[in-house]
């Protein structure tokens, strides 16, 4: 694997946006300038013809992941690796509706484990947030863009993206075209020798897998750069005899105690899901989420996904989306499935979700900032009184949906510490502070 | 140079795209399977999860642009590389009218050169046709998708990326903010030392410049493979040590002959006029183009770019865009700037483009379908009767404008042969043959 080093560094911060969401944040964002002076027109961030040198994001061997090159790099991951388009068809979008509120400005919460109140403003910059969307009982009542994101932008979701390949699994449950009870081998006979082989959809579907799979990046022999080197897109070593893609990757996945046992968050479980959704319905993540969701939704604009080397869309990171379209997403999920006048899936398949999945095996894995909650369909279930849940990624991404407040908050960001532990304290009770602003009005 | 032999495959086929288009046509297109027994679909390329090792396109090192990959390749090519999106803004999409005339299928022609008369229906598979539309008084009367191509499907422009630079450059022109007969080294004082150095702004937009730059192929120390690995936006070899970027490659070429004596067909002169419509306008080619056209013409897709490895979009040849969307920008240039009720630039450009540039400098060229024609802010004017002009694009990529019989017709193909002399003699009279069908209507 020697011949990797060189290209590890390029890859590895796509890895580390979704692998790493421990259950601990040991890293401060304090060790990091703040938001407004690592602002990447601050910076003049790839500006001018050409960008100087010491301007440059995307030079060869750069690590553009990379604080604070991320902060660009966020809003620009097609202009750094091959991707694949999720459509938006050629319909017309279906404009939001506007109820603008700027008294959430001055909402306050405490941060979890406390210290001085902060107010929602101020909480945009502590979080390094690049857009922020809110919406109560559908309409826009907050919305905000700085840094690399704009409104016909298009922002990383990085995990949020497993669960929309979660979504569109459960929709296949749901109509009966995929069985959760099945044994995954049965489906995808070339994972039977994996760990995959025995384990249930399910248990993909809720990362309660046993797998073999070290996400620690100082053992150069860990799983995750084997990982990593599969689902790199661009051109193989010379000598390299490693897998090919997610698929060839997950074939080699090795098992580790009992599945069903305990939550592991590990992102190849979405690999594997999106490969297994592909197979039962002929076609690619980003085909399907299109033709089941981006192109009946009223989407202003097209997604992509990032890919590996032979076409396979990145189900566990790879999206990249408008603020607005995935406020269009929370929007589809509080309604469970109605969007616009239209159904585009039963309500059932929000309500399995919301529901929540195996406490007990959450609690295992320990995370602190998410206590009491569980993981459904590859959506996080807090099991707070609101009946909260939301999509997450590293970084701070998150789409969270509060069924009793109406309310879908949608948070772009580009935080310097790859852990959201460090970045739930002053966002979790955020929402759960504009929720009760808004419920009171 | 050796180490970039592995990549140049990979590269190559890009260039030759856009590149070749030279005064003869010598390969014929019987030696290629014909159209529907190569169409991507019938051979089932990149189809199945994952595509079986022989219908992959994109495995590494894969010489994607070969045929018959290239049918396939010509609809995905953001999913081979780094890319730049042309927004169309978030407005609403202007929908054009239908008048549809099945007619046109039986108009017949003679080709260039004689042989059997032919229909236009029977073209469309002789030109390896993926996308045909045909409007008419700013009407749509054919509409046409096979192949690779479907109406939310994006398709390379090729070289017709060219035209798109040279109206943005006419353009600015017209505005008074780029003067064309200024000396390029006042505008980019990089290119000083460079052929381009002396040469006039009007000299690049119209490629009357003398500059040393082969294309032969088969010379592993031929310009072209020296500009391919600087525009490669793939990692370099640890030990490169050539240009990186358009460009530090445009401030390599030296001189040949005078500027101002013949017409060559050279796509560095575009590179060239992307970074001049840059520094002067302050904005990327993309950005420019998305400002000045995509987003006000009504556009139902963005368009984008591949890119350099420092994120400048390849002003020669990088378009990929939507059939419809081609349709719009050929309305706009047969209404002279305005569509949809908008003038976007003042009718001065279009009458500069169309009245085209120096004949007897084109003449020196020798390309004989083209015979009495000119090159004019990099668009190819035919000097017939009906002053029809075009932007081409090799392998049969075509928008050509016929004021007289206000006609626009967007050809996008697959043609096995990267040499527009060998499809124009199906294809040029075709488009005559449909003109006079409309006007005799």
């Amino acid at each position: 694997m020697k011949r990797l080093v060189g290209r590890k560094l390029r890859i590895a911060g796509l890895t580390a946006f979704v692998g790493l969401s421990t259950a601990s944040g040991a890293i401060a964002a304090s060790n990091f300038p703040d938001a407004a002076s690592s602002d990447p027109k601050t910076l003049g961030l790839m500006t001018g013809f050409p960008p100087a040198p010491d301007k440059r994001v995307m030079q060869p061997d750069s690590n553009f992941f990379s604080f604070p090159k991320l902060r660009w790099t966020v809003c620009h991951i097609r202009e750094l690796m091959p991707t694949k388009q999720v459509s938006r068809g050629l319909g017309a979008r279906v404009a939001l509706q506007y109820e603008l509120d700027e008294g959430i400005d001055t909402v306050t919460f405490t941060p979890i484990g406390g210290g001085k109140r902060m107010t929602w403003k101020e909480a945009l910059g502590v979080n390094y947030t690049d857009g922020m969307l809110i919406m109560h009982k559908g309409k826009v009542v907050y919305e905000y863009y700085t840094g690399c994101l704009k409104q016909s932008g298009k922002h990383a979701a990085m995990s949020m993206t497993k669960s929309m390949t979660g979504l569109l699994a459960e929709i296949l449950v749901a109509e009966g075209k995929l069985d959760d009870n099945a044994v995954v081998s049965t489906i995808l006979p070339e994972l039977s020798d994996s760990a995959f082989g025995d384990a249930t959809v399910r248990q993909v579907m809720d990362m309660t897998t046993g797998l073999a799979y070290s996400e620690d990046y100082s053992n150069p022999e860990a799983d995750i750069w084997v990982y990593s080197a599969a689902a790199n897109p661009m051109p193989k070593p010379a000598d390299y005899e490693g897998p090919v893609g997610y698929y060839e990757y997950l074939q080699t996945v090795r098992k580790e105690g009992q599945h069903g046992d305990a939550f592991g968050y590990k992102t190849i479980n979405s690999d594997a899901l999106g490969w297994i959704i592909s197979r039962v319905s002929g076609k690619s993540v980003t085909e399907l989420l299109s033709e089941r969701i981006w192109s009946r939704m009223g989407a202003e604009q097209d997604g992509y996904f990032t890919i590996d080397g032979i076409g396979t869309p990145f189900a566990g990171g790879g999206l990249s989306a408008g603020l607005r379209d995935l406020g269009r997403i929370g929007q589809l999920m509080l309604n469970k499935g109605d969007i616009n006048g239209e159904r585009l899936f039963p309500a059932s398949v929000v309500d399995n979700i919301s529901a929540g999945g195996d406490k007990t095996a959450f609690a295992k894995a320990g995370y602190k900032t998410l206590a009491g909650g569980s993981y459904r369909g590859m959506w996080w279930v807090f099991h707070d009184k609101h009946g909260a849940y939301a999509a997450r990624g590293v970084h701070g991404q998150t789409i969270y949906i509060d069924p009793t407040a109406e309310m879908v908050i949608v948070r772009l960001s580009s935080h310097p510490v790859a852990k959201n532990a460090v970045i739930d304290p002053t966002s979790l009770p955020a929402y759960q502070a504009v929720a009760e602003y808004l419920l009171a009005k």
